[in-house]
């Protein structure tokens, strides 16, 4: 029976059988040391002298070792595996891109990412994923517990989501259908279905620009929900989410966040809320102006910060002509929306807000931007306007996006298991 | 504070809020009923008289509504709520396509799936969904509970997955890509990296066939996991994951199974396991045949509920040459191979099995089939088995299909919120 290497130390004195990886060899004249990795971390284990049969155990070689248990406060954990019986289940490895057993990742992006089904191996490289797969976690654990119903909608859809730009086209059975670039519009009809809905899965941009922040395809993150008065219930609910994904990284994915040296936030109750037209003040820009630049949420967050002790701010009211057709204005001033963008450390992490629910709403409001409510883009959508749609709203989270402004890592690709951009369609 | 229209019947006395969708109005001369529908279920709101307000109340028109609960044996749950206050929350709705209000769906599939957004809100269409819902769930708790990481791997990728059959091609930024068949390809590379994986997500077949089984795009869940002895073990995590989406089902969609009049099977501990050359026998057919047709499957699940008393049969040893390239061979006559069939009621489930784990099986494998290691569409693939890969295995679950087969419905589009075939890209 096989235990994990983070079992050894509770078994000293005893016989057991660990399983895993060659993380490393050390071969000296009367010792050597084989370190073991699984998936609950490394393992020494002790060898008399520098036998043969160690040539053979290049690194990354699968094996499987039966010996006894030792106290020994120099090793992981205070103890080790003694008089071992080696067993490779494949032949010797051959030596990988890049050197797994360094503490650090001593490889550029582009060869991680070449080799990345050999590169996530590496326990730096890996903890991304690993404080992704908790969030995802915690993200459907949270929206559950409030009586959300999970959906998975179609991807391949025929026509483009939101607008004609961006999206990938495909050869479906002779005719044209495109990827879907949001969930946006099926989760809204399911929100007249079951009220509270979430949907995790991917989205598609055929993004022309070469970013550390944009990807051809990423992981959105969605919930819609009915029954809201405005935007901030939206925004509560985000927060409970958010504060359900941060909880859960914490309690699943601890030794990746140490690995990262990273400390996870915390996000208070009542996240502040500043309005657009205030956020501009504060960073001293052009009232005017109908978005926020970088420089702009990087004040603001840094006003959270000092005047609110929050890394994370809300800024809403953003300015109807940038926010999609679907979007509610804000009722005592329509030249301003109830919608929300959620900063965290100065940067937009999530957006979100209340959407239209009359049907006469959606007619005008695509009026306004030249289009039709009858245009085939539209008709299944706003069939469940027709039929009655409650008050609603929703977010969307880029997961990746979460992952990389949590870690701090630079690049997107850094916690993307295998990228797809402009320029990568492989591995 | 709005309250659900399943707390109506602990709110006796007191005055509460609801609000929803109206179901069906009744108006007789003294007295009209109004109910109301919301995600928990039904509410009954007595009117007195006939009031012009209920003109404006058509069906599916979302309301909100005040009023003290009465106990009533006749209403839903034994209360109902009198002396109500009314406000519509959007305009009249238009009259549904199909009667929602009805016990049963008085339409057919075609008219159920073009009118889907509002079709969905029918308690018995939306049963399918529900215990959908609730099986994703299973699935996942069972797998993380058993230490499995979940990952979220690419859908448009750069060669076709297994064969250059029935896939999608799309255009990439001006180059040719393809959406995904499986993640096959990527889950046993995760499994170098954490062991134990599992990817719940869409995938894509350009399926030419119009049948009751087959979907362009449907949701499949995959698992795949390291340090096996063979496809015995893949079996018995298989059904443990089986046996969770079961109990989650019955604990999170006992109202759906209700609605739609099904009985939750159970899963045997130790699922009955029948070789393929033997199964051939039960079935009575030419020993020579290399798969098992529908007749067989039949005669091999009574076998199963007669010998055993068993829902579930699992069928190893299929012949390699019906299985794909990287299934493992069984090592005592390698004409067969190390994967199975689970069958419930006489029906295909599930497909697993144990695959190669050595670079140079691979070599082998690909070779005997008449194609390279070397070619571009398998390298990334092969660079996990270079560098080190455990025996090991996995299994892939049809989500609608699994649906399907549980509710006993006779077409896999009644139980996909919005199904993508051959004749079907909208809604």
């Amino acid at each position: 029976m096989r235990i994990l290497s983070h079992e050894i130390p509770s078994a000293v004195g005893q016989s057991v059988t660990v399983a895993g990886w060659v993380h490393r060899r050390r071969r000296l004249a009367a010792v050597s040391f084989l370190i073991l990795r699984d998936r609950s971390g490394l393992a020494q284990i002790v060898v008399k002298g520098s036998p043969e049969q160690l040539d053979e155990l290049s690194e990354e070689t699968v094996v499987q070792v039966t010996g006894t248990v030792a106290a020994n406060p120099q090793a992981p954990g205070g103890a080790e595996i003694v008089d071992p019986v080696i067993v490779a289940l494949t032949e010797p490895a051959a030596t990988p891109p890049i050197e797994l057993w360094r503490p650090t990742v001593g490889a550029g992006l582009p060869v991680v990412l070449d080799n990345a089904p050999v590169a996530l191996r590496h326990p730096v490289v890996r903890a991304g994923w690993e404080i992704a797969a908790a969030a995802l976690h915690g993200f459907r654990e949270a929206l559950s517990g409030q009586d959300f119903t999970e959906i998975q909608t179609p991807k391949i859809v025929g026509t483009a989501t939101e607008s004609g730009a961006n999206v990938f086209a495909l050869d479906y059975f002779g005719g044209p259908a495109y990827l879907a670039q949001s969930p946006q519009f099926y989760k809204q009809q399911m929100v007249g279905v079951f009220e509270r809905v979430f949907e995790v899965g991917p989205v598609f941009r055929a993004e022309p620009h070469d970013t550390v922040r944009h990807l051809a395809e990423y992981v959105s993150l969605d919930a819609e929900f009915g029954f809201i008065t405005d935007h901030r219930d939206v925004l509560v609910m985000l927060r409970s989410a958010v504060a359900g994904m941060l909880q859960a990284v914490g309690e699943r994915a601890g030794g990746a966040l140490e690995r990262l040296g990273v400390a996870l936030p915390e996000i208070p109750v009542d996240v502040p809320v500043v309005h657009f037209s205030e956020a501009l003040k504060i960073a001293g820009a052009d009232p005017d102006e109908p978005d926020l630049a970088p420089a702009d949420e990087r004040a603001i967050g840094e006003w959270a910060r000092r005047e609110h002790g929050s890394e994370f701010v809300a800024v809403e009211g953003y300015p109807m002509v940038k926010r999609p057709f679907y979007t509610h204005p804000q009722p005592s001033d329509p030249r301003w929306s109830n919608s929300f963008d959620l900063l965290f450390r100065g940067v937009e992490l999530v957006t979100g807000g209340q959407r239209l629910h009359r049907y006469s709403e959606y007619v005008a409001a695509l009026e306004a931007r030249g289009e039709s409510a009858e245009a085939p883009a539209y008709s299944s959508y706003l069939q469940a306007f027709k039929h009655g749609m409650p008050p609603h709203g929703g977010f969307a989270i880029g997961l990746e996006r979460f992952v990389a402004r949590l870690t701090g890592a630079e690049n997107v690709r850094e916690v993307t298991l295998f990228p797809r951009d402009l320029h990568r369609l492989t591995p």
